[in-house]
């Protein structure tokens, strides 16, 4: 284990999938752009989710489950929304495979089963849940109706990567339907608040929230916002998006609702979602080369105490002591693992726990047990520190607090450094290919010109961030007016 | 609400659906056979799932997530697997749509975005987790492999009913890998017993352990063990199973292993599943004419309190000590709501939470609140009593212990009573007819007599008890020889 993967400067790509691989987060599939989430990194999109789901709920969202299925009739029914995603979906077009007549024990789909009417595997919600809503809302007393849902999403992407891009994916999409426009709009800022406010938190990386241009939004969206938020290697990941959805999928499954003068009126809608990618984020806005860093607070471990000893005695008398730290540990509501295992080298371990980013390590030897000491290390910072061993558990409880806080700091001062004010075109580029990280910089506000810096550069706008600063400038590539900057980023 | 559905002796069948609509469990939706899981449905199964997660957990198992979909190739490498579920397969064919030429904003299939080899949405994972495992799995080491996974799954059922048998079902499945067909078995019935505990003690349902006929095992496995609840028309409901899959997948995906002496065999397998259908069987097991009765312990609400007032005055007064209240209730951890909505009268309430089958009611008007006393209402039993406000938190939280014991105990007197010794045929189909419920019978254990009855009575062995007395005794239908009585019943 330990320096097995790829290194960043080497190719930061294939150190991403290196470590994804290595520190047991996921594996490759059978199933062209599938993967399998292993326990490890679904024990931490479990923490994640946990955490996310507490807030949604804190916030008056509840749960439900829709369909898997979007009938085609129902998928094409808002124009924008399909056309966005009808070039990357699964269909469902039979319902029977039957014994294969030309080959023993081989299977065929059977053409008898064809459907009627064919079936999408959903790449989002909105058609079947609108379709649903139409139901349930007849009046403002319906209303608002602020509901998530947690599920598996397929979209036919054609180049895929682990976490980051993957035709099949877990999030959560939130739907909520509301009776004025200026209500959805606040809960759209809201959930982007909640957004922000996870991935700053929990994951420790840092994030920008802004509005999407219009060839960004979400298809189907009067505006999206999102996070954004820095990769390691300068380039850009939407981390989140919050999206206001106007009337457009009202009006598409005709929902509408009595007011209190009985007026009827389309309903106004948002919906919102986070998904498995974070962890990609996650680990590509911390990690090093000798694996993982994870935050402490949704750390699937947190600590992991490695005896070290020779012979049966010693390890008794280090178990022992053990014990009682592993209930108070427990007691402070502390994760945390003893690794007694026999098979494996102290070194070997200490590797291990390191390539899975685990944020704490405390090592006991017989040794140090006799002058009442323990060494900790922190994966962070990879410093060690020998600590009483008396009240360790306090000790490491506010360590943890310290290594969650100073990951976000490091990362921010990252970032930070990584926003760059840029008014000349071939600094543009320049900032792009060397420094790399967010550009600001004036945009004369139409496609055409978006498009083509895209074209010229792979650089996308990547938000207008909110509050932002007004003044006059000239667009980096034609010149015309601008009135404020934009941020700029080639992005996963 | 309230009195407005089916009652049972009516129209049992008719009561259900009625009754999964009416509470707000579920929903129809614009895809055949699949269901929408509202939000108090699916509050009653994030707490079911959560119990089992944690029963999960605490016996060694962890989480993981595998692809939706399984290549074809791979499904039917199992044949019996593969034939077991061919015929009920939903099949992707095709990964993209297209504007159709013909008809303006409207869909088509891209026939040009056809899959090389088609894709089964899973029906069950086994096969591709198998061919994963195969990979994980190289020696002893690696062994035992203790994986579960919360996932949706697709069934092509014919005749389908809310949460009983939808299309789409949500289900946890565990698959573990072992070195020896002891270890095997042994995780088989340990997670029989964790699905008999959490049925009984969770959802107050009692169970029958048992085995099935080799007709009624899962396809693939050596030996299906099942619980089996009987519901309040007499009829039964396999309500949870455990198979032993011997060695037959790690021979179809070659899976093998290096035991300590270097020497290669192939791996023991495991799978057991619970689905959403256990929420049907609750419905069934416990509710009544006025609406659900939930057990306490996984109820969304298991306390509400309605005020009775007439004026802001009243209302106030009444608001002041329910806050009190609310906050004792959940500082005991007491799941509560307080409705005191304006738009709804009391009774109207009363009935809506019937409906709901809120376990406690709790009624507080200013009159009773000048005495000292609140109207405590069971849902289970329907009797109110008068209580003292003092300590009504902790009275409230032994009286929700007491129904969930009430409620089984109900339950089982039903079911113990339903089971009926029989050596007759005549009286066979006469039990089978009027008093229902099990039929404890001789067999002569062939599949051919099993098939006879289940053609003449609709009848089928829901199992052979675990640890079944044995008595010599003569095949109720073939006269034929028998060791021991089976358990025959109609079943959902």
């Amino acid at each position: 284990m330990g320096k097995e993967i790829t290194s960043r400067s080497q190719d930061y790509s294939q150190w991403y999938n290196d470590l994804i691989l290595k520190s047991q987060l996921a594996d490759y599939s059978a199933v062209r752009g599938c993967m399998v989430i292993k326990p490890y990194g679904f024990a931490l999109w479990e923490n994640m989710r946990d955490v996310l789901d507490k807030m949604f709920k804190d916030t008056g969202h509840v749960n439900a489950y829709f369909p898997l299925f979007v009938p085609k009739s129902l998928f094409e029914a808002e124009e924008k929304n399909a056309e966005g995603f009808a070039k990357e979906c699964a269909v469902v077009t039979h319902y029977r495979l039957k014994t294969d007549p030309d080959k023993k024990g081989k299977l065929i789909v059977d053409p008898e089963a064809k459907l009627e009417e064919e079936l999408v595997v959903r790449p989002t919600s909105e058609a079947i849940i609108w379709n649903t809503y139409k139901t349930w809302i007849q009046s403002y007393r319906d209303l608002p109706l602020l509901i998530n849902q947690w599920a598996n999403v397929v979209r036919w992407e054609m180049r895929t990567r682990l976490f980051l891009r993957t035709a099949e994916f877990l999030w959560q999409e939130g739907h909520t339907a509301h009776a004025t426009k200026e209500e959805a709009i606040d809960e759209t800022k809201k959930m982007l608040e909640v957004y922000a406010d996870f991935v700053e938190n929990y994951m420790a990386v840092p994030v920008i929230k802004g509005v999407k241009t219009p060839n960004e939004r979400f298809a189907g969206a009067e505006d999206t916002y999102c996070i954004e938020a820095l990769m390691q290697d300068g380039k850009a990941l939407q981390a989140g998006t919050s999206h206001f959805l106007g009337q457009n999928f009202a009006k598409a499954f005709d929902v509408k609702f009595s007011d209190k003068t009985n007026k009827l009126d389309y309903v106004w809608a948002t919906s919102w979602g986070v998904s498995t990618r974070l962890i990609g984020g996650l680990v590509m806005a911390h990690s090093d080369d000798d694996g993982l860093i994870l935050p402490p607070r949704i750390a699937p471990l947190q600590v992991v105490i490695v005896p070290i000893y020779k012979g049966d005695e010693e390890k008794g008398i280090i178990n022992n002591k053990v014990q009682e730290l592993l209930k108070q540990f427990k007691n402070l509501g502390i994760r945390v693992k003893y690794d007694d295992n026999d098979n494996a080298r102290p070194g070997w371990k200490f590797a291990e726990y390191e390539m899975k980013g685990v944020p704490v390590r405390i090592a006991i030897g017989t040794r140090d047990l006799s002058n009442n000491v323990v060494e900790v290390a922190r994966r962070d910072t990879k410093q060690k520190t020998s600590v009483d061993i008396n009240g360790i558990v306090f000790y490491v409880k506010e360590l943890l607090e310290e290594i969650q806080l100073h990951m976000f700091n490091t990362a921010k001062k990252y970032r930070d450094e990584h926003i760059t004010k840029v008014d000349d075109w071939s600094e543009f580029i320049n900032v792009l290919d060397t420094k790399t990280g967010f550009v600001a910089a004036h945009w004369d506000g139409t496609a055409e010109t978006e498009e083509k810096i895209k074209e010229l550069t792979k650089a996308t706008i990547r938000c207008i961030p909110l509050n932002n600063q007004q003044e006059n400038g000239k667009c980096i590539l034609t010149g015309n007016p601008s009135k404020e900057r934009v941020l700029f980023a080639r992005a996963y």
